[in-house]
């Protein structure tokens, strides 16, 4: 049985969700605070499950073309300024370079916050011809933004992330990467990180500063708050004129680029804590679990029984499983409460009384069920138990959105739900951003998302009652 | 055969080898400069390498216990002032942020130019007990320092690299990690970038900003100069004692840590380009060339040419080869010249009579040899070559070495050998920093390393004629 006292130095998600996740994070050992402010520090467990992302991630934006680059960290100011709703919007939250070693610099520097403005930079003269295009550059790296208030992977000063910035030959090929790359954040989210999205178009409200058109991923998490965890924005041709990209087309003509833009942060590992968590900690979906199987030896002391945790052990890694020994001098129950919090998979108890039985305990992080399981079919038993609890993650975090979605008429029903049984909400809404502000002000929801799969829930907008244009997905949200 | 106009776009190395560097790096798109000064881009094929150096690298790491984390861009002033001799050496070339968003900042923050001063203030909380250590964590980000001069690769404002920080409970294992990494980053070179190095520790004159003892590893390239291709520190117990780290020990009392770190950065491509490459461009080592195999097919609008191609291309891929097939309109020529100065290893030509005779022609990049190759042992025959390819690279970058290390017994020989024949000189030194600094000033030769192989050459310093105490690795550097 699992120890208490680890269970107990966390406070529990109905009592209040927010310090629950403050607490996971900080004894699951994934994050910690520095003394440089609003920055945090990714400790080797938090980090290792950011490098599970990046790793498969990348791999299936390479499938599809993508060729990693890196630019400079610093924007200089006349770069930033060049597209007028861009510096708009990123302006007033970039930390700003002023001194190299003992002299003021000429021109000030921003830290990018992000790197659209370098990316034209350096298309500019990197695109002459229509053989130079598409042009599909992805980095990974940091980026820094000026935030009042920090929490620890869903916002801080500076965070990690990737972002794409590519440039096409026409609008079509722009806007088709753009859809791309937002199916595939969506499939990665579902697939590796059991988190079902909502697709969708942002509001002109919502959108990013300079773009044409925003498309988004909400995730529904826990405590029934959405959170932005992918969007992809398609250009068209603005930032292509404010820099001057061009190119000789087929036809001999000169013509401006069409280009898009799309990121993913660090927040994915915020949104697996807040849907997959519970009251013993982190619960981790296997394909990004750093230590998917940890082997818990009973009485170790006895005989036979360490040796017999390795060989499981070495036979488990031969079959690719990330699979660990806790041969430490703790207790099983303070050792079953650790892998409980850092969210382990699997768990193998194995004992004296096993190994004269020829079997073993495998006990489910997910949802607790423990099953025996024969010492010869260890492998195969638990490769298929992963690819099972992979799947169940999924299904059950579906569920709880789907028991969570709910549809208002009016704003009265708005108000009900985001007050009583908080999710998403869908509604239709007559596009005037009038109605949006209302409904943020007096009720602290925000359209998440205008989704793909649009529904006719009634025929007048749900707050000003005019003709509806659109089905909006509305939330609380991080 | 190759074309020429490719090639002649390239100044030859013995006309201008800083010219030809710039040549290879620009045409075989690796890195380009941008309008943020003194910073640099790394194009894919460029960002392509340091990803295979830094997955081969991180796996070793990995196997020796490092963890990897992430911590802040940015040290708040006081933080860097600290650690006296750390500060000193630092303080003059970092970039200094002065702004958030609108605001002042009430205390600037540099941004990092090295994490030493991050680790302590982190470790100093993380670290209680013996049963925290080691602590042996590595971070893969970036660092700005405010150079006058830049480089491609040797030398910017913002390069990449890795930075391992550790702490242990006693001297020995501090001394124990310092020489590990330095003998793993000594293997890398070796095995993977195939670059001999010599492995030694720097003079007081030459070791790291608060340093006890700086070890390295130092590489001579083509034209005779000598490059610092990676350090290993060990701080003993002074930044310990300046941030205060202590732990609880076994026998109860409290004692301060002591800490190393070491780094590489992606200096150790330039190193690679000035080692292998020649006048046709880029030469890889196989275990870094992002393509590996490059398929040029020959006449190939004849029936079955491309077919052939597409099916070799996937035979070597299903042997985890990367390769590629080059299908582009350009004529073979063209192809081989941008094979090579790309630096891909191994070129497959493959023709209608080819395939009539059932075979092809494998080129190879590092010495230009044509091998008929069975295209039913295509498979076996091009990874074979590859090893060999891999192998032999070392070994003659090893005989180059060699050949240009020499022995000088006073000044004048030191001098004469420095200004004809360019390389490493090994003479004898006794350790008074007077005579270092006449030979920088003298000769512009600095002391590469004190090497671990110390040989006698001779009883004397090689500068003052006073009784020598150690053989020095002396050298022009980059």
């Amino acid at each position: 049985m699992a120890d208490k006292k680890l269970v107990e130095a966390i406070t529990s998600m109905e009592d209040d969700f927010a310090q629950w996740y403050t607490d996971v994070v900080k004894k699951a050992e994934l994050m910690d605070y520095t003394s440089v402010k609003g920055c945090m520090v990714f400790k080797p467990a938090g980090y290792a499950i950011w490098e599970l992302i990046q790793k498969q991630m990348d791999e299936r934006f390479k499938e599809t073309g993508v060729e990693n680059v890196y630019l400079p960290m610093f924007i200089p100011e006349s770069l930033l300024n060049k597209e007028k709703d861009h510096v708009e919007g990123f302006a007033p939250e970039v930390a700003w370079v002023t001194h190299g070693g003992l002299n003021p610099l000429q021109e000030r520097m921003c830290v990018r916050p992000t790197s659209e403005t370098l990316f034209c930079d350096f298309y500019k003269n990197d695109i002459q011809s229509y053989r130079d295009l598409p042009k599909v550059y992805n980095q990974w790296c940091s980026v820094v933004r000026w935030e009042k208030e920090t929490r620890p992977f869903l916002r801080s000063r500076e965070f990690l992330w990737q972002e794409g910035h590519t440039a096409h030959a026409t609008a079509e090929d722009a806007e088709a990467r753009t859809i791309q790359m937002l199916n595939l954040y969506a499939e990665f989210c579902e697939e590796v990180l059991a988190i079902p999205v909502v697709k969708g178009r942002k509001t002109d409200k919502e959108k990013f500063a300079g773009a044409e058109a925003t498309y988004t991923i909400e995730a529904l998490m826990h405590d029934g708050k959405a959170l932005q965890s992918g969007t992809s924005h398609n250009f068209g041709d603005g930032f292509a004129k404010a820099f001057g990209i061009q190119f000789t087309d087929k036809d001999n003509t000169l013509k401006y680029v069409h280009q898009t833009s799309w990121g993913t942060t660090t927040r994915l590992i915020g949104a697996m804590i807040m849907v997959h968590g519970d009251n013993s900690g982190l619960v981790l979906p296997p394909k990004v679990a750093p230590v998917q199987v940890m082997i818990v030896p009973i009485q170790q002391k006895k005989e036979g029984v360490l040796d017999k945790a390795y060989e499981l052990k070495s036979r488990l890694l031969a079959k690719g499983c990330r699979v660990k020994v806790d041969d430490t001098d703790k207790s099983p129950g303070w050792k079953f409460s650790e892998q409980e919090m850092r969210g382990i998979p699997v768990r193998v108890e194995i004992g004296p009384k096993d190994i004269e039985a020829g079997k073993c305990v495998l006990a489910r992080r997910d949802n607790g069920e423990k099953i025996e399981c024969a010492l010869d079919a260890i492998e195969e038993t638990v490769t298929k138990l992963l690819d099972t609890i992979q799947t169940d993650m999924l299904d059950k975090a579906r569920a709880h959105r789907e028991a969570h979605t709910y549809v208002a008429k009016n704003m009265d029903e708005m108000r009900k739900i985001l007050d009583t049984t908080p999710g998403f909400v869908k509604a239709m809404w007559c596009e005037d951003q009038a109605c949006e502000d209302k409904i943020k002000e007096e009720m602290a929801a925000t359209s998440r998302c205008m989704p793909f799969e649009q529904e006719k829930l009634s025929d007048t907008c749900v707050c000003c009652g005019k003709p509806a244009k659109k089905m909006v997905y509305w939330g609380r949200a991080y």
